[in-house]
């Protein structure tokens, strides 16, 4: 029992670190006898490489062929072997931004622990949209997205005012705990940049599978700047999102995955997980 | 954090409800630095509609089409619109094993809140399976089963000295939590009866997907008896298994399947369901 309160507590914590301070699950509307109930296209889904508790536990390496996952969606986002930087899946094309701050097209030739990607196809959009923070930005999808329970991906392209962004280095063995890797995170902060947010919501249930809530990356107009987004603010973009009617979770077939214990990483981590929280920056 | 607790307190109570007394993730073997790394065929999904958590919330209606069940997979079980009775899906055939004690072919107009179903292919065996109890049946296989992370769908045919079936009655709105539903679970005994089991056993991390560790039903050669194991006895049968290398959860797109709210279920039930296991017959 209380190693499943430590897992979920990991989680719920990873999730807190990985988008900062978005926890959507708490904080959608609760539903309400009108909620619409619209139909999202068949076979839309939204396709995982592993899972998060996994990847927590530092299983970062021996993963899925990077071309598996192109083969799998055309829009989506996850890391690298060894986090090896910040994998930005946009209309086909795979970015890897590196904790040098520098963008590059993926080799695809490696493998990734950890991504989540879907073929992008609008059920939805909002032009005219700002926001101040991203914690801002998150309620106002809350408000508009029709399905609680559902994957959401989400792109939201326009002119930036700031952005402030992190990416890893990448880890040699033996491995650490997520938790820790992301203490060595490298931040930068760019203003005044057109580019799209490459996001995804992810339903409550979901929550030893992905990050439960938002995880937001970014890819500049002119493909130099990119990462996962800790803070940002923009006015009049366009938000366009895609339901997914199903989530496809591909089995790493490794001995690494086959060894990782969803109990054994909660006891190591929470606490950790805790103290990083609460010295996150805010947005 | 307590939610969280207790929803994993749930499915862990229900798991042992079903399958009584089985706790395969708890019981696996530690992993060995010699375990072995097996591929599983390509595309050998475990296909699930809807997850466990809506469906011990009480979503038991507005499901998927039995018909999109089949095509997803030869071999499964699961249940029916309203929980009325117990879903066997065998060589293709779809059975349904009612709370009367009666199996018919299953009305393929019908829907289901809750099924996981794959197309059964043979990725080993074992001859000559002899259990007294249903734990003892399980500690045999987790023996057997080369990867601990993957589910597996299983196939046991033979003889069977004894087997004590359940089932339960259709249920009527306003729908109880399943924890309650079960204790209303009608059951019977059989002896010396030619059949095969139809199982799962699903690794820890999907343990709000399904039914974490093993979940057997039951089906006699004659097609008049099955429904849900809860003791099985035997000597002398075949096992086949098959490793699913992906797991497809299929989103209801019902306003009942976006309505249910995972921390909501915990505070219900998790009491309740721990009573219902310590009066559970042991097998």
């Amino acid at each position: 029992m209380t190693l499943s309160f430590t897992i979920h507590s990991l989680l719920l914590g990873f999730a807190t670190i990985v988008a900062l301070g978005c926890a959507p699950s708490a904080t959608n509307p609760p539903p309400t006898a009108n909620t619409p109930s619209i139909p999202a296209a068949p076979n839309d889904a939204l396709v995982q490489f592993s899972v998060l508790a996994a990847l927590a536990a530092d299983d970062y390496t021996d993963g899925a062929p990077l071309r598996d996952v192109l083969a799998a969606g055309d829009f989506g986002l996850g890391t690298f072997d060894r986090l090896d930087g910040e994998m930005i899946l946009l209309d086909g094309k795979m970015f890897q931004a590196l904790a040098d701050g520098t963008v590059r097209p993926a080799n695809l030739g490696g493998t990734t622990p950890f991504a989540a990607v879907t073929f992008f196809k609008d059920d939805g959009r909002r032009d005219e949209l700002s926001a101040a923070t991203l914690t801002h930005l998150e309620e106002q999808i809350d408000r508009q997205l029709p399905r609680r329970n559902s994957p959401y991906a989400l792109r939201i392209t326009g002119e930036f005012t700031e952005v402030t962004l992190r990416s890893v280095p990448a880890q040699s063995p033996p491995f650490r705990p997520l938790v820790e890797v992301v203490r060595d995170q490298v931040t930068w902060q760019h203003r005044s940049v057109r580019g799209t947010l490459i996001g995804l919501r992810c339903p409550a249930w979901m929550g030893t599978l992905n990050v439960s809530g938002y995880h937001w990356h970014f890819l500049s107009d002119d493909q130099k700047i990119g990462g996962h987004v800790l803070a940002c603010q923009f006015e009049h973009a366009t938000l366009r999102y895609d339901d997914c009617s199903s989530v496809d979770i591909r089995i790493p077939q490794s001995t690494n995955f086959d060894q990782f214990d969803i109990r054994h990483v909660t006891q190591q981590d929470v606490e950790q997980i805790e103290r990083q929280r609460s010295t996150s920056p805010k947005d």
